[in-house]
C-alpha cells in the first residue's frame, strides 16, 4: 500500500479557497473541499442579481464541476461546525468529521450590523445568491404595491429606496437601482411613474468610496446625481425599521433598505478558539497561518492581515485570491522541506466602481479614468475574471442586451418573503 | 367626460390569458390583466429548470414588460379570491375588488395526487418556479448525499431517480435526468458513479405518450431505455413516501420522485359556484361561456371543453392559446353587435415531446418524426414560440452549450426545503 499522501483540507470556496486548490495542482497532497453550497459564487457582480441584470446560475457555478478533471481534489458540500486543533479534524455539523494535515479556513464573511441585528429584517445585506433574490423580490414588490396604493405618503415611502453604506456595492446598487427605475421599468406601470422613485445612498463618512482618491469619490457622487439617486453623506444611520431609515435624527420612509455598510467574519475565530479583530476576523501571523499552528492557515475575508504599515489588506477578490495562492507556494515549499514560509505581502492591483451602465471609476494607481472608458474597462475586467466561455457569453449577451436597450432580463418576483421585513408596511 | 369603454377583466397571464389580451389589441375596451404572479411562464421548458438545462429567468418573463407598449392593458399584481357575478367583481385576497363588464377566468391547474395529498411533499410536481427549482435542489442534493453515503443500501435509494406519470412532461424528465447522470455529472464525484444512477419512469397504462400513435410510444420507450432510464408500465402507484415509491404492491426506494401524473384546475369552479368535472375544471357552453352567464369566459386548463367527437380538448399551449383568440374575436364581435357567439372548435397541430438531447417524437398528423429530425423540429419550434429575441437567444445558447458540451449551466441547490420532503431520508 502507499504511503497516504499529505492531506491538506480546505473549508470555503470563495475566491481564496479557489485560487488555493487551483495553485496547488500537480503538489504531491490530496485535498478536501468543503463548502456548505454546492456553487462558487461571483460575489463582485452579485448586486446585478440583486437589481435584475443577471441572473442567479451565471453567476454561481457548481464547484465539484470547476474541479471535475482534478482528481486530487475531493469536493464535499457540507457546513463545517468547529475544528478539532489537538486530533487534527475539521468537525461537521452532521456529527462527521475530517482529519487534515494541513488545514485552510476560508469561510469568509456575512454583512453585520455594528450591535443591531434588529435591523436585519428591514435592511437585508447582500452576500448569498437568496439575499439577492430577496432584495430583488422586494425592490420589484415595491413598485408593483406602489400602482395600487391610493395614499400618496405610503407611495411615496414603497417609491423610495435606500442603501446604507458607500463602499463600491452601495455606490453600485444606488446606480442600479435609479436606472432600473428610469430607464427599463418606466412606462410599463399606469398608476405611477417609475421615473419618480427617490435612490437615496447613505455615508457616513465624508465622501463615498473612501478606497478611492477624493477627485473620484466626487466624480463617482456626481455620475450618480446625474443618474437622479441622492447622496446623503456624514450622518450615520441610526435606526431601521417598518417606518423606514433614521439618519441625522430624521426618519426619511421608506419601504426597501439595502445594507451595504458592514461585513462580520464567519466564526471561525471561535471555532479555531484564536484571537479575533473587533469585525471576528482571525489576527494571523504574517505567513498567514494561526499563531502557534503552523498546519493551520487562514485566508480571505476570514482573516485579519495587516500590510507592512499596518493597514489592513482589504476584504476584495483579488487579495483573497493572493493570499490562496502565497499558502498554496507555501503548503508546497514546506513539502519540499524548504524551511520556513514567506510573509504574505498583498499587491494592490487597482480599484473599480461602477455608477450605472455609463459610467465608472477605476484607479489603477499608474491610472485613473472616469466615465466611459472606465465602464468598458470594468466591463471587460469582469468578463475575463468570470470562469468558463459559457457564463462569459452569457454575461456578455445579458449586458449587451442591457446597454443596448436598456432591458433587462431577470426580472423575477420568487419565494414567499418569509423573513418578515417592511414589504408594503411602510 | 367620454364614456366608459366597455371592462375586460382577464385573470390569469398563462398561454390562454396572455393570448387573449393580445388579441384584444385595437378593440374599443379598456383591459385589466390580474396574477399572482409578476411573470408569464413558458411552461412546455419548466422541465428544464427542474433538470438544470436553463435558467429561471430564461423562461418566465415580466408580464408588465410584455404588455408595456399596450396603454389600454393595466396588469395587476394580485390574487383573486372569488368572482361577485351579482356585483359584477373579481374578489381580491387583501379585500379589495375589481368591477368587470367581460370576465374571463383563465387561472390554470395544479398538479393533483387523486386523493392523496400526503404524498406531495415526497413527490412535488412541476407547475411553477418554486416547484423547478425544488426538484432542481433535491435532484443534485441526491447526488451530493449519495457521494457522502456509506450504507450502500441508502447510497442506492439515493441514486434511485421515479418519475411518476408517462405524458410528455414525465418522459421528458426522465430522459434529462438519465442525460444529468450519465453525461453532465460523470466524473464529478469521487466516491460514486452517477452513471449507476437509476432513473424510473413509472406508467400506468399500458404505454406512456398515450396522446402519441403506439409506434412513437414504443420508439419514446426505446429511446428512454437507451439513455438508461427504465419504463415500468402497467402498475399504478400507491404510496409515495419517505421509503420511495410503491407500485405493483412492491416498494421501490427511491430519495427522490417527481409527480408528473395528474393536474387539477384551480378553484375557480367555487369561485363561479359553477359545475366542475372530476378534476375541477368548469363545465363551459360551446362558446366557453359559464352556462348562463355570458358576461364570463372560462378558458385554459380552468376549463373542461369538449370536441365534436366527446372527447376532451387537452390541457395544452396550443390550445390554450386557441382559445384565448376564440374568446377574443368573441368580445370584439359582441362589442361591433354582430349576434351569438360561434362555438370554440379546437384544431389539433400535433404533439411533440423529446427524449433527451438526440431524440424527440413528433406527431403533425400529416408526418411524423422520430430521432434527431424531430428533435431539431421540436428545438426550433420552441425557440419560435419564446417571446422576444433576447430570450430566444439565451436559450439558443444554452441548448447549443449543452448540445456540444454536455454542461448544464443552472446546477444551482438553493433555498432550504421547508417542505420537508424526504432528502436523505430515505
Amino acid at each position: 500500500m502507499a504511503k497516504a499522501r499529505h492531506h491538506v483540507v480546505v473549508v470555503g470556496a470563495g475566491f481564496a479557497g479557489l485560487e488555493l486548490v487551483k495553485e496547488l495542482k500537480g503538489a504531491d497532497v490530496e485535498v478536501t473541499l468543503i463548502d456548505r453550497r454546492n456553487h462558487h459564487l461571483f460575489q463582485p457582480l452579485l448586486y446585478q442579481v440583486a437589481t435584475t441584470s443577471l441572473a442567479t446560475s451565471e453567476i454561481a457555478w457548481p464547484i465539484r464541476h470547476l474541479l471535475r478533471r482534478r482528481k486530487d481534489v475531493r469536493t464535499l458540500l457540507a457546513s463545517a461546525a468547529g475544528v478539532d486543533r489537538a486530533g487534527k479534524r475539521v468537525l461537521l455539523d452532521d456529527g462527521g468529521g475530517i482529519p487534515y494535515d494541513t488545514l485552510v479556513v476560508a469561510t469568509g464573511a456575512r454583512h453585520a450590523y455594528f450591535g443591531h441585528d434588529e435591523w436585519e429584517p428591514y435592511a437585508p445585506g447582500l452576500k448569498t445568491l437568496e439575499d439577492a433574490t430577496t432584495i430583488r423580490r422586494r425592490l420589484l414588490l415595491a413598485f408593483e404595491k406602489a400602482e395600487t396604493e391610493p395614499d400618496p405618503e405610503r407611495r411615496r415611502a414603497l417609491l423610495t429606496f435606500v442603501i446604507i453604506g458607500g463602499g463600491p456595492t452601495g455606490v453600485e446598487l444606488a446606480g442600479t437601482i435609479a436606472e432600473l427605475a428610469r430607464d427599463t421599468l418606466a412606462g410599463e406601470f399606469r398608476s405611477i411613474d417609475p421615473r419618480e422613485a427617490r435612490v437615496v445612498l447613505v455615508e457616513a463618512g465624508e465622501r463615498i468610496l473612501p478606497a478611492f482618491k477624493p477627485e473620484l469619490s466626487a466624480y463617482a457622487k456626481g455620475a450618480l446625481e446625474k443618474l437622479g439617486a441622492t447622496v446623503e453623506l456624514g450622518r450615520p444611520v441610526t435606526g431601521c425599521g417598518a417606518e423606514g431609515v433614521t439618519f441625522g435624527g430624521v426618519v426619511l420612509p421608506a419601504a426597501t433598505i439595502i445594507w451595504a455598510a458592514g461585513v462580520a467574519a464567519s466564526p471561525a475565530a471561535e471555532w479555531l478558539g484564536a484571537e479575533a479583530d473587533r469585525a471576528g476576523r482571525v489576527k494571523v501571523a504574517p505567513d498567514l497561518t494561526l499563531p502557534g499552528n503552523p498546519d493551520i492557515f487562514v485566508v480571505g475575508d476570514t482573516a485579519h492581515v495587516e500590510n507592512a504599515d499596518g493597514s489592513l489588506v482589504p476584504g476584495v477578490a483579488p487579495a483573497a485570491k493572493q493570499q490562496g495562492r502565497h499558502v498554496a507556494a507555501a503548503i508546497k515549499a514546506r513539502l519540499a522541506g524548504e524551511g520556513e514560509a514567506r510573509p504574505f505581502r498583498y499587491r494592490h492591483g487597482g480599484d473599480l466602481a461602477t455608477i450605472g451602465k455609463r459610467a465608472a471609476v477605476t484607479d489603477l494607481g499608474w491610472i485613473r479614468l472616469t466615465g466611459r472608458p472606465a465602464w468598458w474597462l470594468w466591463g471587460f475586467a469582469h468578463i475575463y475574471f468570470l470562469i468558463g466561455l459559457r457564463y462569459r457569453l452569457a454575461v456578455a449577451l445579458s449586458w449587451l442586451w442591457i446597454y443596448a436597450t436598456g432591458q433587462r432580463s431577470a426580472r423575477l418576483i420568487t419565494q414567499g418573503d418569509a423573513d418578515g421585513g417592511n414589504d408594503g408596511r411602510a
